[in-house]
């Protein structure tokens, strides 16, 4: 028995690839993303009583997997190489491929939905909307298994002059004010404090970059690009990929 | 572009058919749910580290659904006539009839998930389970919109001598202790005392039981028969349907 869905909408983020996207909503508060709505829906009516609500659930596809099989285990970043059964995380690479995420709405306008604290591609296929509702949805006694003993752990990020400076010329280009530069920065450091390195890369005390010693991802219109020096993150360049 | 999924498992569940099932899961914390497992995944290592999780997501479709076309606006129960864009809502009758609830989780047993505080029907077919994270998914300062504003109201709920002397007769032709008794009399009233009936057959003062003077729901064994009677409902009937 299958079920078959049609998207009701899509992403647009500042995170545009795989790379960079952090594993769970609240963890870069600063970032943004926009859902646009399929203009075939009764929207106005549809998204009726939807703007009292600060929270919202999106239930969509991670569009992105490249496996062609699902894994019983697989390696969640925060246990640094080991395996845990699929459905005790929240790993992309599932049996379906159905992403959950608590996000916070900003403003609706017209059929787009302006979004901040997300960890959703460029592109993701959105299925659904509910509405957060804290009665329900709110456990903070829960007892967060392997994951509360695993507690996210946060690098120190600096930017090297020449990588502020690009920043600084190109957003000014881009018409776009000093607050833009200042949420900007807040996001990149937000986002590689939280070493988004896949395992593998992370290397060993004896070999501690055994692939490449520089990392890049897309954010907004930028490649941002670090290093890791003594025990944090130096942002050595942001270039522009858009123009 | 459309999304195909198998479901991963179906539920066992205390509540039967559409009527009588909470609207949300913790409004009835007695009622369970098993959760079985599709035998074809290597279901040993798939639910590793599951366990030490208290609460779950279960993402599922709402199977029972029988409206073929979907409405912009619904009439969820709280607003008692009034209607709301169906994405502001938990409404079963969304575009993608895809369902979202934390559950308790009580124990793994096999391929079996035992669960409690539930609000699922017998059959329902589950996509995903995803381990409740508090860090992530807990936001009790949410603001629930007008939600918020229309808190559950309950109804003191009594038994009648008659309904209560079934109970327990079958009850102990089935097998079972005093505690099931005890267990299943609480969940009855956590059931009841949220008014699980449709707004149209509320009625009005001059006309206060349009349809019905009385209403049944299948629970567990039992067809559960009640009555509103003054400010409250009385449960006059409690005969096993399964046997």
């Amino acid at each position: 028995m299958q079920f078959q869905f049609t998207p009701i909408g899509y992403i647009h983020s500042c995170y545009k690839d795989r790379f960079g996207t952090p594993r769970q909503p609240h963890l870069a508060p600063d970032s943004w993303a926009v859902l646009k709505l399929r203009p075939e829906f009764n929207l106005r009516e549809a998204l009726d009583g939807l703007e009292g609500f600060s929270h919202l659930w999106l239930i969509f596809v991670f569009h992105r997997n490249t496996n062609r099989t699902v894994k019983a285990k697989v390696h969640p970043p925060r246990l640094g190489g080991a395996k845990i059964g699929v459905f005790s995380t929240r790993s992309p690479h599932r049996p379906n491929p159905i992403g959950l995420s608590a996000v916070r709405l900003e403003r609706i306008e017209g059929n787009e939905l302006f979004l901040s604290g997300v960890d959703l591609i460029e592109g993701t296929p959105v299925l659904d909307i509910k509405p957060y509702l804290p009665a329900a949805d709110s456990h903070p006694e829960a007892r967060g298994g392997w994951a509360d003993e695993r507690a996210d752990t946060r690098m120190p990020v600096s930017f090297a002059p020449e990588a502020l400076a690009s920043l600084e010329t190109w957003l000014d280009r881009l018409g776009r004010g000093p607050e833009h530069l200042e949420r900007l920065k807040r996001l990149i450091v937000q986002t590689i404090q939280l070493d988004p390195r896949a395992n593998c890369y992370k290397g060993t005390p004896d070999e501690p970059h055994p692939y490449t010693d520089a990392y890049g991802f897309l954010l907004e219109d930028f490649n941002i690009v670090f290093q890791l020096v003594d025990d944090g993150a130096l942002v050595v360049a942001a270039d522009p990929w858009t123009l």
